[in-house]
This record gives C-alpha cells, sequence and structure tokens, in this order.
C-alpha cells in the first residue's frame, strides 16, 4: 500500500501561509510528521497562483528534501510546473500528481513521467467531466492505459485515481469508486490504483470516521495505493490491518510490529 | 444490517457461570447492554452441556424476552434444542443459529425454520469440515438455498455465513470468505449474508481494530449481517458508516442521527 502523504498542500492557509512567508521550519516540520506516521511519498503543492507557483513549489521541494529522505510527489494541475520541478529531483524517484485524460494534459505529463521514469497519478476524468458511473471510470482508465504505453511509461508506473465524489451529495458515489477499483485492477493486470479519500466524507460530521471505514472498503476491493494524511487517527491503523486482512503481510509481521 | 448480538453465551464463562447460578439480573443486564448498542437479536447460547442446555436455553430465553423487546436468536447445534426452544416463543419474530450443510443437520433445522417462519443462520460447512476457498463456500450456499427451498423456507429467511477462518492461520482466508460473500450475494439473489466476525483475529493483538475494519471490507462485498458483539469499542460506528457507505442510508439520516 503506497501512502502519499497529503498535508503541505497550498490549499490549506497554514501551508498557503508558510510558503508565502517562506517558514522553512513549518514546512519541515510537516514533512517530518508525515514521515515518522508511516507515508511512502510527500507530496507538496505550492497552488496555483500564477507566478509565485512554481518558485514556491522548487523551495517546499528543497524543504521538504532537506527534512526527510521520502520522494517526492509533485502535484500541480501544469504539466511546465511539474517539468520544472522534475528537474530539481533529477535521479531520484519521484511522483508527479497528475495527469488526466483531457486532450491538453494527457499526453505532456506521460511524456515528462516516461522521461523521468516517474509514478504517475492519473485521474480518471476527461474533458466531458468527473465521471459518475464505474463503467465511465473503467472505460477513461483503459484510455490512460493505452496513452501510457503509447509514450513508454509502463502501465505499472500508474496509480489510477477513481475521483471520488462525497457521499452528501450522491450516495452511489462510494459504490461506484469501489466497483470501479476492482475492475480497474482486475481488467488492466499490474496497473495500480490510488484515491483522494478525504472527499468521500466531504459536508459531512464525523469524517475522520467516514474515512478509515472508506479505506477499508476501497482496500477490500484492492486499492494499493491513497492520497491521505497519515497523521489523521487511527488511519494508519487501517493501512496496516487492511494489508494484513488482504494477505499481504505474511505472518502479519507488519501487523504484529505495528501493535507492539 | 442485520446485527445479531453475541454476548449471552455460555462458552464465555461468566456468562456459563450466571446460566448455572440462574442470576438473572446479570443476564438481563447483557440483554440490555445489546439493545442499547443497537442490536437486531439477541442470540442466546446456553452451551452444549447435556442433559442441562435445553433448561438453561429455556430459563435464558425467560430472562431475555422480560429484559428487552427484541427477537431472540436461538443458538444450538442441537436440532431438538431449537425445537424445544422454539415452543416458548411462539408467534414472535425469531431466528435459529444454526444449519449447516451436514448430513443430518441441514433438512431438520431448516424444517424447523420454515414451520417457525423463523430466519435461520447456515453455516457453509458440510461433512467435509471447514471451506477453504471461496468456490467451495458458494458451492455449499447453493446447497443450502436448494434444501431451503424444497423444505419451503423461502431463500430471503436464510443468512448464509461463509465461516471466517483467522487470518494467524491462514493468511488467505481473509480474501477468500469477501470475494464469497460477493458471490453469493450475486449468484443467489435474495439470500442474505452474516459471519462470525470476531473468528477473524483469532490469536493476533488488538482484535478490536481488525474486527472493525475487516466488518467494513465484507460490508463493502455485500454482507448484510454479522454476529457480533455491539457493545465492543467502535464496532457501531463502522455500521452505521459502513450502512451509508453503501448507498442504503437515505440522505445519510442515520449516520447523521448517530453522529449527533
Amino acid at each position: 500500500m503506497l501512502v502519499i502523504a497529503e498535508r503541505i498542500n497550498a490549499t490549506r492557509s497554514s501551508i498557503a501561509r508558510a510558503m508565502e512567508e517562506r517558514d522553512a521550519e513549518f514546512i519541515a516540520r510537516e514533512a517530518r510528521r508525515q514521515a515518522e506516521a508511516g507515508a511512502d511519498f510527500i507530496d507538496v503543492n505550492a497552488g496555483a497562483t500564477p507566478g509565485s507557483e512554481l518558485e514556491s513549489l522548487k523551495w517546499a521541494v528543497g524543504v521538504v528534501r532537506q527534512a526527510t529522505d521520502l520522494p517526492i510527489c509533485l502535484d500541480s494541475p501544469g504539466p511546465e510546473v511539474l517539468g520544472a520541478g522534475l528537474e530539481l529531483i533529477e535521479g531520484d524517484p519521484v511522483m508527479l500528481n497528475s495527469a488526466t485524460a483531457e486532450d491538453g494534459k494527457m499526453l505532456p505529463v506521460m511524456e515528462l513521467a516516461a522521461e523521468a521514469d516517474a509514478l504517475l497519478v492519473a485521474l480518471a476524468m476527461d474533458d466531458a467531466g468527473l465521471p459518475g458511473t464505474a463503467e465511465r471510470r473503467v472505460e477513461i482508465a483503459g484510455r490512460l492505459v493505452e496513452a501510457a504505453e503509447s509514450v513508454g511509461l509502463p502501465r505499472d508506473r500508474l496509480y489510477i485515481d477513481p475521483c471520488i465524489q462525497p457521499i452528501s451529495t450522491s450516495a452511489d458515489q462510494a459504490v461506484a469508486c469501489m466497483d470501479a477499483v476492482r475492475r480497474i485492477m482486475a481488467e488492466f493486470e499490474g496497473v495500480h490504483t490510488t484515491c483522494g479519500l478525504s472527499n468521500i466524507s466531504f459536508g459531512l460530521p464525523n469524517r475522520k470516521l467516514l474515512n478509515r471505514i472508506y479505506l477499508a472498503c476501497l482496500m477490500a476491493h484492492g486499492l494499493d495505493g491513497a492520497i491521505l494524511d497519515p497523521t489523521e487517527e487511527g488511519i494508519m491503523d487501517v493501512v496496516v490491518a487492511g494489508e494484513a486482512l488482504m494477505g499481504r503481510d505474511e505472518f502479519c509481521m507488519n501487523y504484529l510490529q505495528a501493535m507492539r
């Protein structure tokens, strides 16, 4: 289970402020806390302010790389920002977040990932917008896999994200994403799946409970990656218990160690 | 989600003692606590001491029926004990726990259930013992459904139990039972599924965590009943959150009420 730690994201006001003020200790502390909680990658998103995004991203990536040994997940909707970010990281493992199946955003990001041998989060959405059904998600996933392979990015570098939508607005979306994950993992052997977990609970009370339970539900259908806050109460317990239940933890050794 | 509350079971030493001493207040308190926690049925198991089982069961059923308005789940491996227990309950809703597909135990219990219009827990095991794969579980479930219908017990009275085995002894059993639940619900439309949840965590630390996460995993595959301890920390939160996630809680009303 690949855990991509989501806290260093400028859509959060405390992070935006720390980036603006170049408060390196604040960003470094967020990186270390997430690393200690069990993250595999540290996502870095410097917001979408034109002009300042790239400078902030470069600064924050430098701070995070000094603070932890974990690889970075460069997070931007802009292919040119991702490309410039990659120059900082040359030679080290890296992840890009994200490509979509939208006309102008699919191939450029995939070509960057192929060249850098990066892992890539690919959202199952296209120019028609967010998908509403499992079928649409699987269909878009097929196009993402095909496009990746066409530019020399092997499918096992892809983490396809089914684009979770809140159950508070569409009651059938949790089931649709679970089904999509199971079918994508079965139909495109070798590909991975991930998700922006906390979207599921938007607008409801006790969001952490729903996030935990839904993560278990998705793991039960084969999910093997997640973008989440590893410092959130109980969430890494779900990862560890889920891996043991899915038979991916030999002799339950990780579970036993985590519970000690 | 049908919650069958498991605490009044003479395999637990405190319950065995209370039954032996005819400590009605102890049994009544267990019944009330489970009812308040959200149980739908109160399971009553008086152990398997030949001679004394039936007398203890009758006494305990009387105590539980005075203590709560919830229906009883009569729990015994013996068809004759179940039959005698049914006489106490005539006319009220009731559940029997359990039939198996073993030669001498399938039809007698199903006939009792048909006559009493009872719900019935039916274990997916036969004379060859506990099943090891999803395929075997589905195959036995097919025989259970067929036998039930042959004696006039509609399949929607059946709660088929895939017989969970601990992941500490077989790492693949959690996945096998999830797959079995999904396939049984799909192949025998109208039938229900249940499970003895806590078996999954036998022999491991922090059993409550594994129980909670595995319940979510099973609900994600369609499980709509469970034999569990509703007073166990956090377990009913999983039921309520799981129902909302599965789209079985209109406008998340039950979830919102439970979180208040």
